[in-house]
């Protein structure tokens, strides 16, 4: 088997633009951050890129391209989002359509694309600073949820910050809120802690998306803003397209995951 | 005389919207965060948020209004932009033309207001932990400078980032690059420390802005991102009107200090 793990991420989105990786990214080019991708026409844009700005806990921007162009410059300059991504998923006036390999086809010369950042950037230094995370443990998905928080409205894009959840004791909590405050532009600290009612969750054993894991005796559910909410959000408002990552297929940029901590 | 520096935030915009205070707030409802303002037609308004995204240390966006809309509601959402800060300054074509202390009559359907963080914001925690800052004791403006680092370019937006410099003890540099981490959403961390020539600027005692301070022996140049870049990059580009507050005279915000710290 290829030693994805250490490919540099050029190399690695070489081999998704020929199609020889077509499937989830996780663990690919270690220690290089990896991205959401939405892609929305011009007349969007402004609106969502707006939204983004409100609520950068949940919708942290990594980068913006020029409308019509399709290389992320700030995190990946030679990229192409068309291509470089295993999966894609096309929706037309809020429906799921169809996914595909290449959007080529689809793109349009007043397109878009919003890279945005996601939680394997914070899992990593979880890890490494010996936290246990329990979905990579039961080798699932993290579970997410649906909130009574809402996001701060922008034009036509408004709805409820999902959360993702990850259980720990309470000692590694504390750590956990100190090393993911130090990511603010991957969602930062928590938004929550404790307990999942106060935030509108009524059975924790049964997330919104993802899958449910195991809460062990004398932990407690710590939330963080999930990245999952600007695309539900986006969807709801029904564009007449809008594309976007498959999950788990993302954007491998070329930029270090601890170029992205403030301290 | 009015003790402006313990009222409230919406009692000071009072007083400035009945222009009972025209002058600058420096010192006025102390801990609450102050705004720089740039107000542009829509039709800059998406190129002009992508560039203060893609360039958040220079240009830190605290709130953006709604396309036609003067309440800024994520900071202070009674406020009226037209209205709460003292003193306006209207650009015609990249031009200067007007200050004014109201601008309803140059309103229009379309407009979007910026406001951006201001370094006010972590000159009080400096100040407070014990750092003297030296504009402050001299009573004059901050120097700014431009650099030749250049701004991440986004649509018709582009040109150097612009640093404002406090020249401090070593050991003081050290402990302001701590405290002003913890302030990513107003400029955060030094951009430069120590030699001006590294990034483009010849002679420290000839400010672009502002005014020369005095480098004492034993001291080095600490230099910030400085929200005056987005204004300057802006006009550059000769918008047909453009709308700032003038120098000093701020937008006060409902917003803490304090809340806008990481850790």
């Amino acid at each position: 088997m290829t030693n994805y793990e250490n490919m540099a991420p050029n190399e690695i989105r070489d081999l998704i633009r020929k199609q020889d990786i077509t499937g989830p990214t996780a663990g690919m080019s270690k220690g290089f951050t990896q991205a959401n991708l939405v892609i929305l026409k011009k007349e969007y844009a402004f609106d969502f890129l707006l939204f983004c700005q409100r609520n950068p806990k949940p919708c942290p921007l990594l980068d913006v391209t020029e409308p019509g162009s399709f290389h992320p410059s700030k995190i990946a300059g030679d990229a192409d989002i068309r291509k470089d991504i295993p999966k894609y998923r096309i929706y037309k006036d809020g429906v799921f359509t169809e996914e595909t390999t290449d959007i080529t086809e689809y793109w349009e010369d007043d397109m878009v694309g919003f890279l945005l950042g996601c939680s394997f950037t914070f899992e990593t230094p979880l890890i490494e600073g010996g936290i246990p995370i329990r979905h990579i443990e039961e080798n699932c998905n993290v579970p997410m949820y649906k909130t009574n928080i809402s996001c701060e409205k922008a034009g036509v894009f408004e709805g409820p910050t999902v959360v993702s959840m990850r259980p720990m004791t309470h000692e590694d909590a504390i750590r956990a809120i100190q090393i993911t405050t130090r990511f603010p532009s991957v969602h930062g600290a928590p938004i929550h802690i404790g307990d999942p009612s106060q935030i509108g969750i009524a059975d924790i054993s049964k997330p919104d998306f993802g899958d449910a894991v195991t809460i062990k005796e004398g932990e407690i559910p710590v939330f963080w803003a999930c990245g999952v909410t600007p695309q539900a959000v986006a969807l709801q408002s029904k564009p007449s397209l809008m594309i976007t990552h498959a999950p788990g297929h993302m954007f491998i940029s070329d930029v270090r995951d601890e170029k992205l901590s403030v301290l």
